[in-house]
């Protein structure tokens, strides 16, 4: 019953067998590796942006953090919502890559709205050289509060950023979650919507330790490049980044694995809200039902693994990640602990 | 024939077996994994030093540029040799890491001398506020010439360096290797010579993608761990580095697979000394030989892949490295074609 | 009748003659010249201070980014209000000095109390390698709504700062009308109420431009003193910078411009509320009254210079602010053109 | 006697004059002062640029930083001379602002020929992801070893950065002099020889503490604008650096002020040759004879002030810098002591 987070999860058997695989005889390093082009053109015919640059990371934070620092000055705000995952959960490794600040932009449930986003727009002054100037815009779906965006949220969004002068970037450590909960292309999920720049995840759904930043205007590719090995973000044996990124988007691997973790996140879902669970709509992997102080003390002491968090009103709050490897039975077992 | 870099070669059968072994079942994420609990358990045995405390990080960039961070101010100057990796292979990461600079101190075939060093440190102005300050030493063992420095030889450098108040890095990518060449014992080879904190590779030598920056003093590790953060490099399925790492170390394999690179170096040296040509003295894993360049092109054609280095002279350099996994046969056929 | 800032004030008479005759003839450069060792016996005394360091700079966002740095390290939290000048008119400099991340704190007309201060502390998870940590607090006196903390004001969040481990830092721009308001003490409202590091504001009170960094803690001067010579504040003809400080810290000169600032601020705020305006009470030199637009454009046409600043409520704020050269006839002209 | 440098003089009469006109009334503050447009338009026309754009600040130091930040981004190397004050007095500034790495180009005293420059070129690898790539091309004029480039030197530089993606920077702290000592005009010197962005002295030739940064590419400005202000370089009452700049430029005051300083040079360097005294060829105000320590210690008994360097000979070099106020007398009086 291990709902700490996706990460706790192992490796998907078609991805640790790819991997296997490429320890085969020698191989170029530093991304000159065969697999890695291979890795280009998938991600180019999956997100049909055949100019798409790809570059493999081996966390998210580095993916995230490189991808601002390539698209936003030292001087720039970077627009976020105030529980992201680059505000809250990086050490302020975003800030070290770029130099730049981030604007928390409050909103329900992970997601901030065209009306918050304007509303703290003005708080950055451009033009006026006293403040920070209006650099980025960056989003995260699945969100850290397990919401959804769906394109349509996302463009509006983008469009306010663009007619503000920022390009965009998204966070998608649980990208293919939210691929599968929108039912959306990954081209009208990203490039489509006005994403400039995204963080493919590959770590938490299936893979050893794997991210893409793929970006949409390949002329950002070289900039992106430098700071990967300025960064110390340049894998030498670069081959085993690629095998993994290569088998999670071989025939749709990565979306199958999402799905199970979505369909096992539902099933958690319902179960509790059958049990008079008060659950928060949250259509992918990640369920955030409040209970009291005792009862989640009876369900750690049944073997389950999550996060609290205390809440205002006296309960606390779990946070419940399912994962690609996440059973039925686990699911059920957690349902009958509780 | 590939003798291009031990980065080209595979992972040690031993390590990947470790690694599919540890993809079993859930695993704390972030280093909190129970393997890194042996990981540094193995560190402070092998190097006799109860209180090392150990971070792992994928990439030797990334080790040398937290380990240097980590101790060097950003106004301190960094004296590591002129041809150092962390000087001309790593785009800046130390500067970026650190805001340090370096001071590039010659030495012949790779090593400075106390008399190098001595020479660079007025350069470096201590008290004045005009000049950056005396911040580190940083030496690599085996040297980027394929080189290597013998215990005292790092002692006296150390010492030098203490004395103008400055902690000592070594840069140990391929410290194994080191190891195996001077016969040394990894304390006499570090801490008892006066390195402060080791960037101890295993990439290069069998892992897949794994580095330990070792600090032997554990009020370090603090920082080092935020720094790591900080920088993306804190792996979220943790579990993977740890394994790489504990199966290196675990039953001498990482010094086995070094006695065989270092064996393999050996042969290929004996056997272009007997046939005429000038291998300078390099007791590792890499050699410098140079000859015309149409025995270079005749090489190539014949399958060998290796690096080639422009003389003064007229004649190219090549530089070969072997690996784990180099064989008397790619070794033999090498000389054959030569 | 200028009441835009009092940064558009010139210099005191009594300065800028010292300016004058500082200019003879030939003196140490970078901080050497004699003027500063009188300035630092000048803070030393004042401050009660016999081992305070002192370092000028041209700036106040210089002063202010120094003193964060040489207190916060990179990874660190400085938390202070969601107005500070730090945090939202210096374009980043803090940040870019320190590689430190602001967290905003809430409080009414520019001060945080306990309250407030306490509640945000959570956001930031000391030992939790994904949070930033703690790592200092800093309070703007008088502060940014023109309202001053008190002596016990400070140390009720100072002793909150250090039980969370964190130094205090105070930007003191506007110090001297602070301690003209308060009546309290340089001691009083700095390093007795738990103050680490002190901006103390020159040019806004008559020097033409310099203020001065005070750390209270000697073992922290060469650091500072690195950091601004990297910064490239360490002034060459130093000398300049001394004269002004010397002049204005002798003889009660800073509090005599204070005093004259605030007196004239007070008679403004008098007439106004005479007049029937409500102006939150701001007991030094800057008042932020609010009335119509077509108020404002009545006093801009009868030649009055100040900000606007707009309300929720439909109304306009103005920002108000006297200095050492406001005279009462300008304060009564402007009542008479309201 | 004082030949210790040119920023222990003080300012000249018409700059201290202007700077006390300047402090009438109020001005508006940050740059927007009447004066600063002045200032602008005299740049402007005495380097036939109409669309230059400048920007002052008070350090020397200060106006390199952020010259190289601007055009050099931080994975760049900036080439430069290994005695360049960047380089070795700066105490890593221009590393500070751009994150940038210098490459050390020798040549005799203190210039770089296109020789020594083509030779450092291949040390970065453009295109290569482990290398640092070409970022700009920084000179100094005149040099710290006295000695001065002409156009035509400049341009044979500056030509071989550009073929080479490099902007250049020229480090103009005694530019006055230089232009006087080559007889070149402005715009010679600097963007007809292919120099886009000037740091322009004041400080060392009568003013009191204000350098201009020039870009001759007016798209520059914003970028340095902001730059500067998040380096805490904006000053607030900028009216006071503006002052001393339109002073300085008008006229011809700074040249006046430069062949003062360089004719005294040269009489000082006619003396010591007519005693019999090896004095390098240095066509300004900074000399570099040598003499035995028992000379210097003569010569500063008698009350001379200046440099003591030493050199490999068994001699010491004395570093004798005249200034706008070196009189005749004061020369006369040195050669008199000797």
């Amino acid at each position: 019953m291990y709902f700490g987070s996706d990460n706790t999860s192992g490796a998907a058997p078609e991805v640790m067998a790819a991997l296997v695989r490429a320890n085969a005889g020698y191989e170029r390093s530093y991304g000159a590796d065969a697999a890695m082009g291979l890795v280009t053109a998938l991600v180019r015919e999956i997100f049909d942006a055949p100019k798409a640059e790809v570059r493999l990371v081996a966390t998210g934070t580095a993916a995230n953090a490189l991808a601002i620092a390539s698209y936003c000055p030292p001087w720039g705000a970077v627009f976020c919502h105030s529980h992201a995952h680059i505000a809250v959960d990086e050490c302020g490794a975003p800030e070290f890559y770029s130099g730049a600040k981030l604007v928390l932009v409050p909103g329900n449930r992970g997601k901030m709205t065209p009306e918050t986003l304007a509303a703290a727009l003005p708080g950055v002054v451009e033009g006026d050289v006293h403040s920070v100037q209006r650099g980025m815009l960056s989003l995260t779906n699945v969100t850290e509060a397990g919401t959804v965006y769906s394109p349509a949220e996302i463009a509006d969004l983008t469009s306010l950023a663009r007619a503000n002068g920022m390009p965009c970037h998204l966070d998608g450590a649980r990208f293919a979650n939210a691929l599968v909960a929108t039912g959306a292309s990954p081209a009208d999920l990203t490039w489509r919507a006005g994403i400039d720049v995204l963080s493919l995840g590959g770590t938490k759904n299936g893979c050893l330790g794997v991210e893409a930043v793929v970006v949409f205007d390949p002329a950002k590719a070289w900039e992106l490049e430098l700071r990967r090995k300025r960064g110390g973000h340049l894998a030498s044996k670069h081959r085993f980044l690629s095998a993994q990124m290569e088998a999670y988007l071989t025939d749709g691997l990565w979306l199958r694995l999402a799905a199970e973790a979505n369909a096992m996140g539902q099933r958690l879902a319902s179960g509790l809200r059958a049990k008079g669970v008060m659950v928060p709509e949250a259509p992918a992997n990640m369920l955030f039902p409040a209970w009291p102080t005792g009862t989640h003390d009876r369900l750690e002491a049944a073997g389950a693994v999550f996060s609290r968090i205390p809440t205002s009103d006296g309960l606390e709050r779990a946070r419940l990640v399912t994962s690609w490897s996440t059973t039925a039975e686990d699911v059920d077992a957690f349902l009958a602990a509780l």
